[in-house]
């Protein structure tokens, strides 16, 4: 039984009437998901704590953090450098934005076609039922998509909000003007903490943030296996997703844990489904915590997922930061190279996309692709077509899924998930 | 009747059989909204005579420049800078994009929840029903929103197509970025057209823009009379739209005709409405030509329409670029320095906007505003609550209203509008 934190989420200003309603039906989710699966891993048990209390256990070590005069950046989205917060001694949290739960707050404020992950996001910090949107002491927004870019101006009527200006393109002087943009943002974590950033400090964090690429990307190396699959797909996300609220450095060491345990069960030949399995990579929009939905059918429905190809999954630890900068001015530039290789749908063009879909197709020698969209998400559903056409074109087969945060289109989903698997066997 | 066009179609590539079908409406739709109104200005003859063979006259001089070596260049946008073409040499034109007669064949390429302006532009040119977008040497897009940045990628694939990367906000480097794709523009043309520009001809395609500006502004000046409303909304509104495709001195030379008629008419006491008729200032989304909609709704129910705050209306017109500078460079940047006064719900925050929408419902004292969203267009409709917001704390009706190029909600429009303007009477 978790500890009872309603004295900390009074303290943080929530609706505690209305967060015990979401409280009330996690665990059951939770449970069906995840505890429903065969011979987990047993690293999972660290993530499965976590989760237990999510809006505890972290929450209340971000308290204790700021009462010892450190400051919480909320993001949403990878593309801002965690490293230049954690050199100035500040912490970067993940935001709430996964759930139905919270999107009829946010229709309150935004049009009811936006996407649910922007919806649901203002709706956790405006109807206080989000602790990580309480305790923040600034977030750190970014021009990736229209949606969100407007949707930060409501977020800024409400609490601090720092918006960095994402390129449109991937050009040599759009890395420049993203370098650009780290600095300014640099400038504000230090007016923020009242921390000076030195090239010490941030090679430091780069190194910092560096392994915890390393350490998710050995999970992820182990799911390569063409026989056997050591880990769910839907436990892999989980991780994925928790890594976005929990300390870098802990997070780093529970995925090596996590690694070393995958790689003895490949040693081992220990597979969590059985020989034959169709394999899927997942492709397109993310999928923040508590949002496991297709995971979970896809999962139930005979196929397992090896790899996620977005920004809760490879995007969140694919390329590392060159550490050979000495400066901040070059540990600035080597930031924006890194972060500029994320091939989201926010660039045009952003073919390099295909490309390296189709080469993770290839390295997680994949039966299949399931491309997914959260509704209303524009740029990565108008570059679908081109992206699915690649594939089909390599005879990768693909199944194109939109879907929301809420549970009206499951059976239809599970009947056309259904089938893709099965014709991936014939 | 005009002259018969379908060689010049059927040598442009044209789908003849489709587009008569288009020509076979358009006169109806014309006549039932433009030729009902009483007492017109002599000066809509122009207007009426060009849109009369809207797909004749304008491309086949278009096809006879081409014939003598200019180059044309097909834009979307009021952010992309007619100067730097003309003074190449080169020709702008508007596209097509306000009919839902090309909507269904964009939505063949696009999601059905894209703007209808967007798929009504791809579908013009994908569908070979439009004669400007088989005449145009290169498209020029910009990335002010998700849908048409992505939109273009599938254009880029069927035809030549140049994309200038809008700043997302509006600090002063956002400037000195957008002078610097005015530049890279500038290099693109000149390899187009095959023409070196040089600041000479740049100035002297200043001078000539700004003309146009101050002509179209002349027009809208007489519409701020508090007692005679000179010209229709309905009627203003087709010389704007038809801006974006005439020759810049052309245009000058009519508007400034008709201002100086209009003017006349304020001297005579000569208004196209009763006195009392309710003043709206229409603000929100670009209206394509022919989408007359809204028009021929509002000024069919008891209300006059005084003045357009979106992108067929004063943001085509309102400020002039400096002609001080004397060199590329400096051009550049005044160029940028107008354009960025452009208050596009592009950028973020854009609060000038809301003040810009102030300042013209007092200067053309209008007693309410009706803001227009089209259907899937996420950047204004996310803006609407704040603007509509700082209208109504000013003591200033609002109505708000999203639509589609469909004529499913005319009724219920008609309904809406005609309470709205009893309302204001009240």
């Amino acid at each position: 039984m978790a500890e009872d934190r309603h004295a900390m989420w009074q303290d943080l200003g929530m609706d505690l009437a209305t967060h015990d309603q979401l409280c009330a039906v996690l665990p059951q989710a939770f449970g069906d998901v995840f505890l429903s699966q065969k011979n987990r891993p047993e690293g999972m048990a660290f993530w499965d704590m976590v989760v237990a209390d999510i809006h505890g256990i972290r929450p209340a070590e971000l308290v204790e953090a700021q009462k010892k005069g450190q400051k919480v950046f909320g993001t949403f989205c990878t593309y801002v450098p965690d490293e230049v917060v954690i050199a100035c001694n500040g912490i970067v949290t993940g935001l709430c934005g996964g759930s139905q739960f919270w999107v009829p707050e946010g229709e309150k404020y935004l049009p009811a076609d936006v996407c649910p992950l922007i919806k649901a996001s203002l709706g956790a910090r405006l109807g206080k039922t989000c602790p990580f949107f309480r305790i923040a002491d600034e977030f750190v927004g970014e021009t990736t998509c229209d949606g969100k870019k407007k949707m930060y101006e409501i977020l800024a009527s409400d609490a601090p909000t720092y918006v960095m200006q994402t390129p449109q393109m991937k050009r040599p002087k759009d890395i420049d003007s993203w370098a650009d943009e780290i600095a300014l943002l640099a400038r504000n974590v230090e007016e923020v903490t009242g921390n000076t950033l030195t090239a010490e400090k941030l090679a430091t964090a780069i190194t910092t943030i560096n392994a915890r690429r390393r350490a998710l990307a050995r999970v992820y190396e182990t799911r390569k296996n063409p026989d056997i699959i050591p880990i769910s797909g839907t436990d892999a996300l989980l991780m994925m997703q928790i890594a976005f609220f929990d300390d870098p450095i802990r997070c780093t060491e529970m995925a090596n844990n996590l690694a070393g345990e995958l790689e003895q069960r490949l040693a081992d030949g220990v597979s969590v489904f059985p020989a034959g399995t169709k394999r899927i990579l997942l492709t397109g929009t993310p999928l923040a915590i508590p949002n496991w939905k297709l995971h979970h059918i896809i999962e139930t429905s005979g196929a397992a997922i090896v790899c996620e190809e977005n920004c809760t999954g490879t995007k969140f630890f694919t390329n590392l930061v060159d550490e050979s900068a000495s400066d901040l001015p070059g540990q600035f530039h080597a930031l924006a190279e890194r972060y500029m290789k994320i091939n989201c749908a926010c660039f045009t063009p952003n073919t390099a996309r295909i490309e390296e879909v189709l080469d993770l197709a290839r390295a997680y020698q994949v039966d299949g692709v399931i491309n997914t969209n959260l509704k209303f998400c524009t740029t990565f559903k108008v570059e679908a077509p081109a992206l699915e056409s690649a594939l089909e074109a390599q005879g990768i087969p693909v199944l194109d899924i939109e879907t929301d945060y809420t549970d009206n289109d499951v059976e239809q989903l599970r009947t056309r998930v259904q089938a893709f698997v099965e014709m991936l066997g014939e």
